[in-house]
């Protein structure tokens, strides 16, 4: 059957630029004979099998990991991202990261409370929170510590090693403005503290003018209630802001007209600066981005077309554009962004490439809608030196040896 | 602490609104009193104990649920949309339909036929597949029975029963033009015959014209591989087409002059007209809407402030305007809807309502970017008959008594 067939000059050839597929063009009786067309292949399960709640296949074993001692994790893990989709990170492979595990709480009995410089101190159930306007927002929540062990040289083995410290989701809560504005806040109070009910006590202190900005109560994700490691029943949600400073458990809001240089922001997530001085409340995620596919740990399967694809994102706005180099850095081209491009939010990129079988290294950067462009190792050693721990967003480099082998390298 | 409060004009007054919380206005010591301040609960669990595939709380108990008699239902299950947030629906409560089980098939063993009226005819397995160009959309899918038990009078108990047969998830796939552009389409090809390896050999004849628009073959959701029960490894999407349209465990594309009149689409999937004929064929889920908070089954807990929250999706365009009555369709009031708002997507509308405890009777209506208007009962009849299965999109009525109970009415 090939008479008549559309002489499309917009004809791609996937297959024929050196895609290396299974099959080989086969004739109308061959391909017949290929994929069996009885007209059953017998019952298969039952809801009641797969369950009111569903489960993933069998086969599919993608999987978050406990970071090791390379990031310095202790209690966290961290998401695959080499094999996501997409911009929404599913919750049962989203990072976490907890500093005295993760407690069971009876949602029943939570409790809000917000007290301090505020007309209307109150406890707030979670039933009270259901009760109020709600907002959902799709946002990134990103670890300071994304990418800690790679500061000095690399070594994460994999994008998940390396980078698996940020994910996607759409969150659901309450506004912590119409929250504060049901109380009244004192016009000289300039700081919130938030505690979580943990057992690390979780505190941090969070500014007024980012808490009547867009932060959140939040109880939900993705469509559903929290998970437990991401702070069921209630978490507070600062979009943008370090990971740490969305405290889960959330249980306790004090507002204040000054900061409490709490234990976890004075020492675990405080950035050291090259004159031996700390930078404390380096609080913005900056623009990042990174390829997850193809990327270390991964082998081409010769030379031929594959599709860059990665994820960029800014705690300060929204991702501008992605630039994509394919050889060392040299030249750089302007990466699709995939629809919608949103604000505090992951923003899948691509690049159609060819792959001639040269040995190259790949890298991506992001504009953001300041005009802040993703550093390069050097440039942000200037500004942390470079024995930094938190806010590594430099750009990564993935080295493409000629059999294909694809590993983490600086330059 | 209350003075040099900040006297806002805009501040709310939610909780004076007759909003029920629990707690009343506390003094500063009792407030203490009832949060306790001790500074750690201990430690809690690990990542170790909770698994690298996250799962929910043991709290949370939202659940599919199958079909009753009452919708006609055989081997599916429905989404609790009363529980709700956002757009997204977690994929463990995406609702599904099958016609002869959901089978397991192994994708390394999968492999998608493409026949027919086309110059190259080739086979794809799941390794081809992922070397083209992806794309992800955020697509919600409707069974075109979605209400089926509703056309003559109101059944469901809740909008899990009434419109559970709708979900919407972030796909992620091939573009079925740049496949079909890969093998080279004969022109005078017009129809698309899409076969599921499933115990029905589920077969759907698609337009051309719809195969080189926005249709796609997918092999993730949400940021994973699909659910068994959706698909795994491929199935086909045929964005705001019927949801039996949209194959499943996708195994054969034949490509061809005319449709073929299958089973499904002639019997089951085919809409009664008042003149006793049918009209097959009648791809579009139409503009549609409902009210999911507060809907059937719940309560209302004393006259106050409540917030209305629910769906609006259209299969022909994208959502301009929902419009919400609380006085049984006298009155309209625009409802706010959250951005991101997208084409053949979910979107989540809410309107702040003070209820003042009397009986009335609410809803909800939404317009698309064609200009179409969601029907009253009244209105579809006129197109389809009392009698009609498939294609129920008019209007839902829910009424609240005088106690707060809802229930599900006609009018």
């Amino acid at each position: 059957m090939t008479k008549n067939t559309t002489k499309n000059p917009t004809r791609r050839h996937f297959m024929q630029a050196g895609m290396a597929t299974s099959a080989a063009l086969l004739s109308g009786t061959a391909i017949a004979q290929e994929i069996t067309l009885e007209p059953s292949r017998g019952a298969g399960q039952t809801v009641m099998d797969m369950g009111y709640y569903g489960k993933r296949s069998e086969y599919v074993k993608d999987a978050r990991m406990k970071g090791d001692r390379g990031t310095g994790l202790i209690g966290g893990s961290l998401t695959p991202l080499q094999h996501g989709q997409g911009m929404v990170t599913p919750s049962g492979l989203h990072f976490e990261v907890h500093h005295s595990g993760v407690p069971v709480i009876d949602p029943s009995e939570h409790k809000l409370l917000i007290h301090g410089m505020v007309e209307d101190e109150k406890i707030f159930t979670m039933e009270d929170l259901f009760r109020f306007p709600k907002e959902s927002h799709f946002r990134f929540l990103e670890c300071a510590g994304n990418g800690m062990g790679e500061w000095t040289s690399p070594r994460g083995q994999t994008v998940q090693q390396t980078h698996g410290l940020t994910s996607c989701s759409q969150w659901t809560g309450v506004s912590l403005k119409v929250l504060l504005n049901e109380l009244g806040v004192n016009t000289d109070a300039k700081w919130l503290l938030a505690e979580g009910d943990d057992g690390a006590r979780m505190t941090r202190s969070i500014p007024m003018w980012k808490a009547l900005d867009d932060a959140m109560v939040v109880y939900a994700q993705n469509g559903e209630f929290l998970r437990a490691e991401q702070g069921f029943p209630l978490r507070l949600l600062v979009p943008g802001f370090e990971g740490n400073m969305n405290v889960k458990w959330l249980h306790r809001l004090e507002v204040s007209d000054k900061p409490w240089w709490t234990h976890h922001e004075v020492t675990e997530y405080a950035d050291p600066r090259p004159d031996d001085k700390i930078r404390a409340y380096s609080f913005e995620m900056e623009a990042r981005s990174v390829i997850t596919s193809p990327s270390a740990g991964m082998k081409l399967n010769g030379p031929g077309f594959y599709e860059i694809s990665g994820l960029g994102w800014s705690g300060s706005g929204t991702v501008t554009k992605v630039e994509v180099s394919t050889d060392n850095g040299n030249t750089w081209k302007k990466a699709n962004l995939e629809a919608p491009v949103l604000p505090k939010c992951h923003t899948r990129f691509s690049l159609p490439w060819t792959w001639d079988g040269k040995e190259t290294t790949i890298m991506s950067r992001t504009t953001d809608d300041t005009g802040y462009i993703q550093p390069t190792y050097e440039q942000m050693y200037k500004l942390q030196g470079p024995i930094g721990m938190m806010h590594n967003n430099a750009i990564q480099n993935w080295h493409i040896a000629q059999d294909g082998e694809i590993t983490n390298v600086r330059s």
